[in-house]
């Protein structure tokens, strides 16, 4: 199986709302609750390929309920998470229908004690020995150390399974020493990492820090990666208008996919780019429109070069 | 005891936001969670003056569940709330910790069934049996009928069970044909009941449209008080700044913590107009300063004439 971890697992919510006015009172028209959080959408998404998934990470309170109950609606997805006494977070979304535009609201995550993250690194540890690849997505809820990636990617890389790592700031910056296979920086992400905001430069430099191959998703750009095979870009045929909420949660789940079949990288990043493009067109993240993806697999132009042996 | 009455229970969740700017992302600093609708914040300030309180209305999942558990913790209140499949309902308070506004997000509320409504009504003439006094309060979920007030005044005038009706619209319009006790308009909602935006002369034509008694809880003005007996006016000595939210509730329980005590009418009112200025004080509905409550009492303004016989 698959393994995805979510430290900071969230239930979203989507508020519909006729307009939003600071200062004023709204009748919400409709409400959607999802399970949330990066690597429960990764999971989602390589379900839906017909991998087996197992998630992981943390859940509390009547909103971990929820969650949870979802998740077990899901096929396809084994639900392995380890309970807390913090209440799993809210997120919400409030979508105005007059402009489309989105405000949105995210509650901070539980505090986790010390005795709840050695729970959680034994957890980990043992669903590594049956995991053919494993995934660290999203930020990191108080109480858990800032170090936290990079001793889970060590984890990873001691039980030989394949680490990708997607997360941001200083959790990526120390995750990046402990040299995950792979990253997956957004263009933020990886200026912010680097100091640099010239995509080709800083993907070079965030393979010196430590990762062995970088992926960058740069929006209407596709994709940016280099490995040690060599370097290549993934552009999808043309930029669709919707969500962009998950567009990178489902790159990612193209890369392991990808990853797990060991295709190629070309036919890797071509999965991961139909896919975060697919995936626009679906109302919620973790979702992709199938007919469009199949659509766009055979579209997306992959130009790059192999390296030197 | 005391029987409040909450169809459109909710969960009260309140955030606070450094700045609340639409169509950008939020981090919520603090996160606050309390069971509400008026007849729960009633019940609450009946409980703290000492009364035994039973609520009912509906209870449905997640949400429903942590308003539960939150009533279990709260000395002086039994819950016989009716299960229903819907989940209760969330409402979201946005704080602008910048500017102290309040943005308000009210989700609808679940759907009852026809069966869940017949439940209702016979749980809610079991309780009736045993009750001293009944606040009928709020707003009506999806699926309960618009004259549903009606038919609950009927039921307890016919246990002979003194019943204060608080809610707004076409319910309170219904309510009030079927000859409540009590009534509780604020301004708005006694201008929408009359199409008079006079408070004395819409208070008539209140009581003419079936209320034996009217009390409009008129903001920094206090309360208008219209009854067989008398009318009177009470003024609290000074307008205090704070959260409005939760003072007519609170106003509604000192009106039936009086009647149940058979107070005269002017000491009714000065409790009534005490605690909902002392709640302005309390940062969220159904609580209150006692230490501005018991200073108010003996200082509230009440004047007014008895019927002549």
């Amino acid at each position: 199986m698959i393994l995805t971890v979510t430290l900071n697992t969230a239930l979203d919510i989507t508020y519909r709302v006729p307009a939003l006015r600071p200062h004023t009172s709204h009748r919400v028209t409709e409400v959607t609750e999802r399970p949330g959080g990066k690597g429960l959408n990764v999971a989602r998404v390589l379900a839906a390929l017909g991998h087996e998934v197992t998630v992981t990470g943390f859940t509390g309170g009547a909103t971990g309920l929820v969650v949870q109950e979802q998740l077990t609606g899901t096929r396809g997805v084994v639900d392995a998470l380890v309970p807390v006494t913090g209440p799993t977070r809210r997120t919400i979304a409030v979508v105005d229908a007059h402009t489309g535009d989105t405000t949105q609201l995210n509650e901070p995550g539980p505090t986790i004690t010390p005795a709840e993250w050695s729970a959680f690194q034994e957890a980990y540890e043992d669903l590594l020995t049956s995991a053919s690849a494993v995934a660290l997505c999203g930020s990191l809820p108080p109480g858990v150390p800032v170090g936290a990636y990079a001793g889970l990617v060590r984890a990873a890389k001691a039980a030989e399974v394949p680490v990708l790592l997607d997360t941001a700031g200083e959790a990526l910056r120390r995750g990046v020493a402990a040299r995950p296979d792979i990253i997956k920086p957004n263009a933020d992400e990886l200026a912010e990492l680097t100091g640099s905001h010239e995509p080709l430069r800083a993907t070079q430099d965030a393979r010196r820090r430590g990762a062995r191959a970088v992926v960058a998703s740069l929006g209407r750009s596709g994709l940016l990666a280099l490995a040690p095979e060599g370097r290549w870009r993934a552009v999808p045929p043309a930029s669709l208008h919707g969500n962009p909420t998950g567009a990178g949660d489902a790159a990612v789940a193209g890369l392991l996919s990808g990853l797990v079949e060991k295709l190629p990288w070309p036919d890797r990043l071509a999965r991961a780019a139909a896919l975060s493009a697919a995936s626009v067109l679906a109302p919620v993240a973790g979702e992709f429109d199938r007919g469009t993806y199949e659509e766009l697999l055979g579209r997306v132009a992959v130009s790059g070069e192999v390296s030197a042996a």
